[in-house]
């Protein structure tokens, strides 16, 4: 028999990780021929693009970031009686794959839901659909956190350290304002606050997208913190959004994506503007933008660690033939941090969104309560050797194979 | 007696570094009592704002990014019968020191310049006034290249090589603008092609500011790059112009600072909007931003090291009485790396900027030469441990003393 891995959605610093957790435990299998990789998600099944992981550096690959077999935003169809349905399962079955582990976030899990509903419905019980999650945005439910949000977030953590010793080299009040991802969730923007861990002031104030955002109680909350005379630092959502429901910034090019999403213009430049019009003050804005996912010179090696652990967890659940669920893990403790592997029906997980709750956030709607800072500390923890060479990282690519 | 170390312009993750050597360099002399640092630079002398270095952690500091010391945009009058002179002597002299070592850009020598004129023209001859050369544009004279360009370089090298495989997981064409710093000098932005040292494809197409930017030619270029079906790359400087000299995405909020720089509104973000128009693909721009200048937890050991010599260097000479000079390095050979310290009067460095050579720019106006390409890779070789705590770096902080 053979298996089968693909990566679909957004890239991160940790989902190749995973892949070479299910590339690792396939070598504990005799009855496994291959680990086969589709390239570009299932639209590598679709079109029978598929690779095979021969003689790879699975320890490179474990820390380089980006999806090495590529992504898609490709949607199945809603009908279980489409024709690309039997087509994707005859192909599984010509290739003799038992096993398709699918690494995503949440468009994904649709994906599994889909295949093994299929499955189901048709009755294959010799295919063994499973989901392994993966997202910056941490959103996905039937986890307590998901991979490669603990490298984006220690990225976002230092990132605001380092921004805050910049932007206070001048004795003089600014005003900083620093857009963090996160459409929907403000998982992400909140480990800004862990920037502070070691002593400094973090940002003054930390906007989530959980929250409808007021233009007007904004602008009194920066003019509050301007008072002190000293530059201010803001972390702001890309989520934002206003009691309509509106994103903040997202008027002008507002476009929505296969899955309905809606591309926001930007929360930061929007009130960079604002800020502009209405006080007198320096004001910049700044993009964390997709340095946030991609940079695998720094990564928790918690989060490595984990992902590659649940890559390997998710073929064993394959192994028993558990189709159509998501590996996990369930936090046990904090101080000291433990975690168990857990497994969900991914009909309970798919197409929701898990978000920051309400009491994690400030009763003023401007800051991170203790508890948040408490939940993503640990995930940021332990630092990845990177491997350089001229200079730069050496990462691992497909196309070397 | 006693000594004076001061910060000004724009902050790098190595600039402490050179006060680390100033510090230490300062230990091996029993006629001096104190090392004293002003805060906000020039300002911190004008008013008597100054700190002493007692049993701090240098190696700390050495590592930590942006300017512990604060940093100021103060230009000195012209006129050196200004009464802010006599001012600032006299408190150099009643704190009895004999050495100011000025840390900094263009702006900085500036006030090197001044202040030693200044000095010279009143025959004071026991105060000292050095300049130590910083800044991520790599545009001073009088040296081969400037302390904090190899750890921006670094980052920006690696920032591409990271956005690179981040760009590419999707199987479809799609256009990636990425505006990197130097208002003035192409430099730093040539340092995306670096991203290609170990075997990646790097940006596409790089913009340097030093050929004048023509629209039709740009949209020509993505275009054909387009072509191959594939997720383009692109490097654009900052600092681009039109054939009149005028900023490209510049019009809009055009305003200039003491020294007269223009700040520009963003070349990323107007050429975005240029392709939307034009063609029809799916583009963004992404701006490095400040990242480029402040990340500490990526920096060039060789960088860090010749910034703490140079610093070493420059109170050498302040002890010799050579006032009125600036330390910098020559290089001598790339293969193997080797370079010499020397030194040259302000007089032909202030207020100078050292463009890239236009033949090392290609003839097709849209990448550069191997020659440049040689000229920066040793200068981001090395990498330099990071103390983390908590999961993110551990960073000095002059508040702690």
């Amino acid at each position: 028999m053979n298996i089968l891995v693909a990566q679909s959605g957004g890239p991160t610093a940790a989902i190749n990780a995973t892949i070479a957790g299910v590339i690792e435990e396939a070598q504990n299998y005799k009855k496994i021929k291959n680990v086969y990789g589709a390239l570009n998600g299932i639209e590598g099944v679709i079109n029978k693009n598929l690779v095979s992981f021969d003689e790879i550096d699975i320890e490179l690959l474990f820390k380089t970031p980006s999806s090495a077999l590529g992504s898609c935003r490709y949607k199945l169809p809603t009908d279980l009686d489409n024709e690309i349905y039997p087509k994707i399962i005859s192909y599984l079955k010509e290739k003799d794959i038992r096993c398709f582990i699918y690494v995503g976030g949440n468009d994904s899990m649709d994906t599994v839901l889909k295949l093994s509903n299929y499955c189901k419905k048709n009755k294959i019980e010799d295919i063994s659909i499973i989901g392994a999650p993966k997202t910056i945005d941490n959103d996905l439910m039937g986890t307590d956190h998901c991979p490669g949000f603990g490298s984006a977030a220690k990225y976002v953590a230092t990132t605001f350290l380092e921004l805050e010793k910049d932007c206070s080299v001048y004795n003089q009040p600014s005003l900083t304002l620093v857009e963090v991802m996160g459409r929907n969730s403000g998982w992400l923007i909140a480990a800004s606050a862990l920037s502070k861990l070691n002593g400094g002031e973090g940002p003054s104030l930390i906007y989530l997208c959980e929250e409808p955002f007021k233009e007007d109680r904004f602008l009194e909350d920066v003019g509050e913190k301007l008072t002190e005379g000293k530059p201010v630092l803001v972390a702001l959502s890309e989520g934002l959004k206003d009691l309509t429901g509106k994103y903040i910034g997202g008027s002008e090019s507002e476009k929505t994506d296969n899955f309905g999403h809606v591309n926001s213009a930007g929360a930061g430049k929007y009130l960079e503007n604002l800020v502009k019009k209405e006080m007198d003050v320096k004001v910049r804005s700044i993009e964390l933008n997709i340095m946030q996912r991609c940079s695998g010179h720094i990564t928790s090696k918690r989060d490595l660690d984990e992902s590659k652990m649940l890559g390997q967890e998710a073929l064993k659940l394959a192994l028993e033939n558990k189709s159509g669920r998501m590996v996990g893990l369930k936090r046990l403790t904090n101080i000291p941090y433990q975690v168990e592997v857990i497994n969900t029906s991914i009909q309970e997980i798919a197409n929701l969104e898990k978000k920051v709750p309400l009491k994690w956030i400030s009763s003023s709607k401007n800051y991170v309560e203790k508890e948040l800072i408490n939940y993503i500390k640990p995930l940021i923890e332990g630092e990845v050797e990177v491997d350089y060479e001229n200079g730069i990282p050496k990462y691992f690519s497909l196309k070397k194979y």
